[in-house]
């Protein structure tokens, strides 16, 4: 939860000259977002959000993701459409950083999962799936597979401060799982990072789906295997079956699953635990003590890693 | 920076059939303010701040500080106007916290303090002086000098571990303080925490002051010395006598200065630093590697602390 970087009215009143969305009338600084600042602008012609790249952001990528979002929002899926300036360019530079103003999507996110959420979710994963089929450039998965082991590697050397044996069982867990691992599944552009506070529900429909900084084009049915770990573990990381049954459901209303795909997602699983146990393991070890943004706990990834280890085949998620 | 409580979208459905202002559009985190938690509410009927008041207010005061914006806000002065619900209670409780909702205030506060930010700064804290004057209720200063003795002594077993000598430094500042602390001085209510981020301002002018949550019954001209403090140094520390002149003749245009209060500006001042100097101190030293918030240094201050020590008279502030 942060806002890293400070941006002056006078700077934020030249960036507002080179769009046609009027003057400023509010700019609050939004709690929510680990990656990136994102403020909240009030002009006189409405709400939108104004997003600073930050470091973690290659801006190579940029137009690879405002591209994607442009896209979904054209085939009428409800994410942040960036607004273009006066000369047509979706990024400009401000405060020293890239930068985009999208659209506001009203909503809220849940804080607390309930089963009802998920199959209107699943469904809005599988919207998106087939919605950006005809997106046309892609976008390799930096923290696919293929990212995983020099990740583990940077954190081998410590993993064991955390808990003895740490290391070992991660690296035995990330042997079996690229061993194990399709590769003939059917692939395109993926959100990659659909947790709950990316996901914003009205009057218990989804309305919002935001943050594709982590999209990429890989197998569909990856995402739906960070879902199951997002939304369908209970505070005490008990698998809820009801939650991921709904889900699944909600998916293949809209997108129907093949038998390689069902057979794979406990695999799959294993994966996406992997993949965010890395990421907060590597951030746990090295985010220095008064940084902005509380690093979170990678246990809560092993524990959910340790179910999917033990989930048999495809009827673990309740399929 | 900081949301330290999360509201679930049922607790905020229940919580928003307490008052008539229409059902949740949009509910945002604010990453500004360290004291509670604030989130940007957008209904059907418009924008509102939600607050969630957490450990450091003393919820007993609550009344006071709502009783006060209620009654700035009647006189005109443009501040947060608190919602009263159904039931005429303008608090309630929400996820374990008092809870408040209070009208959304268009504009920007100023990342970059301006010259002239300082004179519409010194009138608007004028007005809030003399509207607040017939605000009957009164609420001690607890961070007054009365407050400034116990905090110290929290901190001098380990003010050195921060500067050899700092906390012979501040316990000598202090006495030399209090020793020559004014005691006729016209006094009432008072805001106390007048900082750039409780100050919006929209096209040059000031479009609201929030955050009242430090507001005492005090004296007068004490608030101007916070706020010579807070608006008048430069990045560098140097004390822009430019600011320190269009502030009080802001002020001065409203509300005139008797020569008692002119001539009390250095002691003033000096306490204004020791007080902040002594709660960033308090918190630097206290507060757990990891937290939401990151303390502030208290160094800062001290460079504060010492320019006011020099100033000899009034004219140090370009009186």
């Amino acid at each position: 939860m942060a806002v890293y970087t400070e941006v002056t009215d006078e700077a934020l009143a030249a960036f507002l000259t080179l769009y046609d969305i009027g003057r400023v009338v509010a700019f609050r600084g939004i709690a929510e977002g680990v990656e990136n600042s994102n403020y909240a602008l009030k002009t006189t012609q409405g709400d939108f959000i104004l997003t600073l790249y930050e470091k973690r952001v290659n801006t190579a990528d940029l137009p690879w993701f405002l591209g994607l979002m442009e896209h979904l929002a054209a085939k009428g899926l409800s994410c942040p459409l960036p607004v273009r300036g006066l000369d047509g360019k979706n990024l400009n530079i401000l405060a020293e950083r890239v930068a985009a103003i999208t659209t506001f999507l009203p909503g809220v996110w849940p804080r607390r999962v309930q089963a009802a959420h998920c199959e209107p979710l699943g469904t809005a994963l599988a919207q998106l799936h087939v919605d950006g089929a005809n997106f046309s450039p892609t976008r390799e998965n930096a923290l696919g597979p293929s990212g995983w082991r020099p990740l583990l590697e940077k954190s081998l050397p410590r993993a064991n401060e955390i808990l003895p044996g740490l290391g070992a069982e991660l690296a035995a867990a990330m042997e079996n799982i690229l061993a194990a691992w399709p590769q003939d599944l059917p692939r395109g552009h993926i959100h990659a990072d659909l947790f709950p506070d990316n996901v914003f529900f009205l009057d218990g429909k989804i309305s919002g789906l935001i943050d594709f900084y982590f999209a990429a084009t890989d197998i569909y049915a990856y995402d739906i295997a960070i879902c199951l770990n997002a939304w369908c573990f209970e505070r005490d990381f008990s698998f809820n079956v009801t939650k991921s049954q709904a889900l699944l459901r909600g998916y293949q209303a809209h997108r129907a699953l093949s038998s390689a795909e069902r057979a794979a997602l406990p695999v799959l699983a294993r994966g996406a635990a992997l993949r965010f146990l890395l990421t907060r393991l590597y951030d746990w070890l090295n985010t220095p003590a008064g940084a902005l943004v509380t690093p979170k706990d990678p246990m809560d990834y092993l524990r959910r890693l340790r179910f999917h280890l033990s989930a048999e085949s495809e009827a673990a998620y309740g399929l």
